[in-house]
């Protein structure tokens, strides 16, 4: 691909050239199909994919643009759906034997939001089997002998290799920041009830989240834009104004920021490789960074993140258990067999521990820091495609609702990038990509 | 205790009276307290009562009616608060041999708003213990060899014996409508959340309800309608405007109202004499009344409330079963041992249930009929202080977190009260009053 292909651009100057009439959406769409043919055969991140289908909403586009007619924030952009996402227009299969052939006769709430905003739905990416952990067909682009994460595998892949310049993913433990880290890209996981799920594959309530993934700040704080608000379906958001991302986050901050660096206590599970890099990085920060240590009750968080997790996934697929848990994979089957057995009253308590906790750590911004620094995964993409690798560092911002970002900051063994994840107070993401912001700035 | 006597007037006769300038409010508390001690040795309705204190708050609201200051709809009417009810100025025990001698800081959220409107908190009644089966010393003001049903008994007993013109209590099972029908007085379990609960021992958020009893349907309006409302702490309000109950209920219907009289699947456990009675009173309703089945789907519908109600309280007095449980009754222990082995798949199925009924019931109002009647109870209150009667005509209503009045309408054995339940819509409990109050001059 050349450089100055339109696949190569990110969505917000493919948007602006949109806007200005240098590009139209068919030449960005076909720039992008031919990115696909390139390079799927050697990354496969995509499930469903419809050239034609994509180019008749490319030209749609371009007709209403040209008709003079007020176009969307996202017109003309192709973006690219994990398949738990439902499209009316497309099959949505869950990466799950069982959902083979499954049509939705509904858009997801998100999808609606994103076609009001003039986006083309390019196709589906790979999801693992039900968004756990039983890993799809999807290689790293960086190296296709190493796992892309997941449980987004294909829209962080897609991305990263430039086959879509925005794609959606969800994360219920480390689904979203742990591919973008290994992917080399922007991953976005907003606080909790910000993006409606309406219309995506349920695994838990308490723990579901929308994720987003591009290549800049920019353009997380684009398509972030176009999709918090409230859907009556969700009863985890909220009718609220909308948040302006994009300028919050270009904004410069009125004081320097702080970071609290927080190891969390899996530190020991880091790559020594990774631990040098964010000894490097701390060190490049100087006094905008402190170390601070988790406080001791929140080491129990992981253990409530699995039992919520668990019991939550066997009764979401407590159907699939029923009628086809031989079509399960070994770990998914596994995983709702643990759940069958929870206690209810040890279910209530892991989720009567997460607000306590979200409070202690609300006081860890009023006092002092902007963000919390700390690791997206222990190391770069481990090598082989059995699994999506340990998403253990994502867990604890998951079960808080906490809002996330997996920055690519950094590069480790083989070239593979090495992801820093920036972790905000709930409800100020806007805030939390402007300190993201700030750190790139501070470290170019 | 004579006819013309304060203690004998109704909150909203009383109310008006002190508002002229006709009764003061020393004068009608006074008259409760000699009616109490008349009638306290029988009846054992109260479980904390200071006579000085309780008198002291009525000089307080005289003083303030003299100075002009404006005074609230509850100026100088004494209410009784079940004692599972925290109030800043009174022990609160809930009815728990662990909890005694507890001394809440803070008054309920229902508390700050009674004061508000003027009341006077008169004393503490008596509650079963935890507001479960195990009976308090409370009897039946018709008959002291029988209950007065449960879990609210002092509330409905001291509001029956004209001890007080209010009460409040509350309801997880039939703990105020079983009671009112008992003890033969209005009795009114609002909508889920529209009362706010915070500051109210909690046994289960799912079920709990605050609960009303008075003397009339006009005081059970006046007092709804300063109990209404938002509170932070309760998870299930929501802030809204001010509903007029009092002039809702008052209000003329449109057109004649049409009642569903439902025996639920549980009707072959009415008593004989309770079948006549009801058979009468729809016979006496003519064309107004229609008999409708429940739905099968909504026979599962009481094991729902029993899961859910084991877990919940298990989880609720987790601490109580941990530090002392050889001082909980048999009764409340074996609940919380078979709540501590429900799985969290059963509970989350049995939570997840309950919208779909409440749906389907939601077509019934839609299509046709004003108001469900059903009865309160299988009977009038059974003879013997061991047991506080079988709520099982109340489960249903309340899982549904459906409006429900009990109505003193009928006579049954011996004299006693035999109460009808009239049932309404989700958030129409102006209109559920508005019906009753139709019904009750139907009767007459």
């Amino acid at each position: 691909m050349s450089e100055g292909s339109p696949a190569a651009f990110t969505a917000s100057e493919a948007a602006r050239k949109i806007q200005q009439g240098l590009l139209t959406s068919e030449e960005l769409v076909q720039s992008c199909l031919e990115r696909i043919r390139d390079v799927e055969p050697k990354v496969q991140a995509w499930t469903f994919l419809d050239e034609d289908h994509a180019l008749a909403q490319a030209r749609a586009a371009d007709a209403r643009k040209r008709s003079g007619e007020p176009i969307g924030p996202l017109h003309g952009l192709p973006v690219g759906l994990k398949d738990i996402i439902d499209t009316a227009d497309m099959p949505t299969e869950n990466g799950c034997a069982l959902h083979k052939g499954r049509t939705p006769r509904a858009d997801a709430a998100v999808v609606s939001m994103l076609r009001a905003a003039g986006a083309v739905i390019l196709g589906k990416t790979v999801s693992t089997e039900c968004a756990y952990y039983s890993p799809g067909k999807t290689r790293n682009p960086w190296n296709p002998e190493h796992t892309p994460g997941g449980s987004s595998s294909g829209s962080a892949a897609a991305v990263a290799a430039s086959m879509v310049p925005l794609a959606l993913g969800s994360q219920t433990n480390g689904s979203v920041i742990r591919p973008a880290a290994f992917c080399g890209v922007f991953g976005f996981k907003p606080t909790h009830g910000l993006i409606p799920r309406s219309g995506i594959l349920q695994l838990s309530r308490t723990l579901d989240h929308v994720g987003l993934f591009a290549r800049s700040l920019d353009d997380i704080a684009l398509l972030a834009e176009e999709l918090a608000g409230y859907h009556e379906d969700d009863p985890d958001t909220r009718p609220r104004s909308r948040v302006p991302f994009q300028q919050i986050s270009r904004e410069e901050p009125p004081i320097e920021p702080m970071l609290a660096f927080i190891k969390t206590p899996h530190w020991d599970r880091v790559d020594p490789e990774a631990k040098d890099a964010f000894g490097e990085l701390v060190e490049a920060l100087g006094e905008r960074v402190e170390e601070v240590d988790l406080f001791p009750s929140a080491a129990a968080a992981w253990d409530w993140h699995k039992t919520i997790m668990e019991v939550d996934m066997a009764a979401s697929f407590e159907r699939e258990w029923e009628q086809g848990r031989d079509r399960l994979s070994p770990q998914l089957r596994s995983l709702i067999e643990r759940g069958r057995e929870v206690r209810a009253v040890d279910y209530k308590r892991a989720l009567g521990a997460v607000a306590p906790v979200v409070a202690s750590l609300d006081e860890l911004f009023l006092e002092r820091y902007d963000a919390i620094l700390t690791p997206a995964a222990p190391g770069v993409a481990p090598k082989g495609l059995g699994s999506t690798g340990d998403p253990r560092f994502c867990t604890l911002w998951t079960l808080l609702g906490m809002p996330a970002l997996s920055l690519p900051l950094m590069q480790g063994a083989g070239g593979l990038p090495l992801g820093a994840q920036l972790v905000g107070r709930r409800g100020f993401d806007a805030r939390l990509m402007r300190t993201a912001r700030w750190l790139g700035g501070k470290l170019a």
